[in-house]
């Protein structure tokens, strides 16, 4: 690995090593305002501009960019197209990730048919259920498959990231079964903390939690924003 | 506010008194696991069984609820049903939350038709959308209304919380709308980084971003958990 792409990583990552979810989501930010300055055929922005775009502060970019030299001069800006293609990079976006379903439910459907996905280089290249009532089905020229037949089709495709939008009492099974045929990666759905060996890493996903998180900041959180009593 | 209350959440809040994501999201899965254990019967649990199922440690159980002094005793476990009690107000669970909907394409017709909403407490009281083709038509009986008469539904059905599923572009300005209107939370599925008031809370949820963070672990990320270069 060279040295700016292991000065920036040790620069995201906490004391524990854990890169933080809110510096991966910085960089997916910045990623995704470079790609719109690129196609407005910009060739430099300064770090107050590309802050302020990606929704942080100016000395936040100037920080996750710092190991970056060649891409910035001092009151110069970043030149647009190597920074986008240097972040893309680190994020793993510039090339395709064949990505695997489980669920052909409501959830899994509504996934299946979310278009950014593919832009965004996801490709579903499988979509598996144990329902006799989903398998075999078509959805948009694909067929739904047997959630049994999960050790063949995973290696077969080159799968790594599976979508996981089962039922909660299915999902620890259904994930040990992915991980066991190599799947290192999970957006997991189902609202149930999922236990992984290490080197796997998952992603929940729990929209009630997510509402919860408001009603607790409109609630208790909400009053002490005014300040404890 | 009483003293535990506020002990708790000072705890749960970091330095600067934002109270993290992961602390929210904690209390959520407690008081899950609680409701499960009551619904089992159980009138006591012991902080190391608790944190098991919450996916967290004995200590993290331990220093969440320090200031509940009267829900454990050492040797004897937590209280289940009045500890449940107590976390329900603190997340403002304990009520039924009535929940705007704008957006009723296929990512806004997929949250309407999530069933777990529903059973969490929180119900759709209102769709919006500026679609002609949209506006008029039924989802489950409730007639999907045009968003510009946000300004009347939102004080009418005491709507705090609104779900946004718009497309990107249109977020910011409907969001605007939103909280001139008095909603004070947002769930964002746009793929936008909302600027808003202080006292608007703002979560965001980006499928691609949940997405990116698992090819940067799987890519630059997943290399260096194996030790730089």
């Amino acid at each position: 690995m060279d040295l700016a792409l292991t000065r920036l990583l040790s620069h995201l990552s906490s004391p524990s090593r854990r890169i933080s979810d809110s510096a991966i989501r910085r960089l997916s930010r910045y990623v995704r305002e470079l790609e719109a300055m690129e196609a407005a055929g910009e060739g430099t922005v300064p770090s107050r501009v590309l802050a302020a775009r990606a929704g942080t502060t100016a000395a936040q970019v100037r920080k996750d960019f710092s190991s970056f030299g060649s891409f910035g001069k001092r009151g110069m800006g970043y030149a647009v197209s190597p920074l986008r293609e240097r972040l893309s990079t680190i994020l793993g976006v510039d090339r395709r990730w064949p990505v695997l379903l489980v669920g052909a439910g409501r959830v899994g459907s509504a996934l299946f048919e979310y278009p950014r996905f593919r832009s965004r280089g996801f490709d579903f290249v499988a979509v598996l259920d144990h329902s006799p009532e989903k398998v075999g089905r078509e959805w948009k020229g694909m067929r739904i498959e047997h959630v049994r037949d999960v050790a063949r089709i995973v290696p077969e495709r080159g799968i790594r990231i599976a979508i996981l939008a089962v039922p909660g009492p299915e999902a620890q099974k259904v994930a040990e079964d992915l991980v066991s045929a190599g799947v290192r990666g999970i957006l997991n759905f189902a609202p149930t903390k999922l236990r992984m060996p290490p080197g796997v890493a998952v992603n929940d996903v729990d929209l009630v939690m997510e509402l919860e998180a408001l009603s607790f900041l409109l609630s208790s959180g909400g009053k002490m924003a005014e300040g404890p009593e």
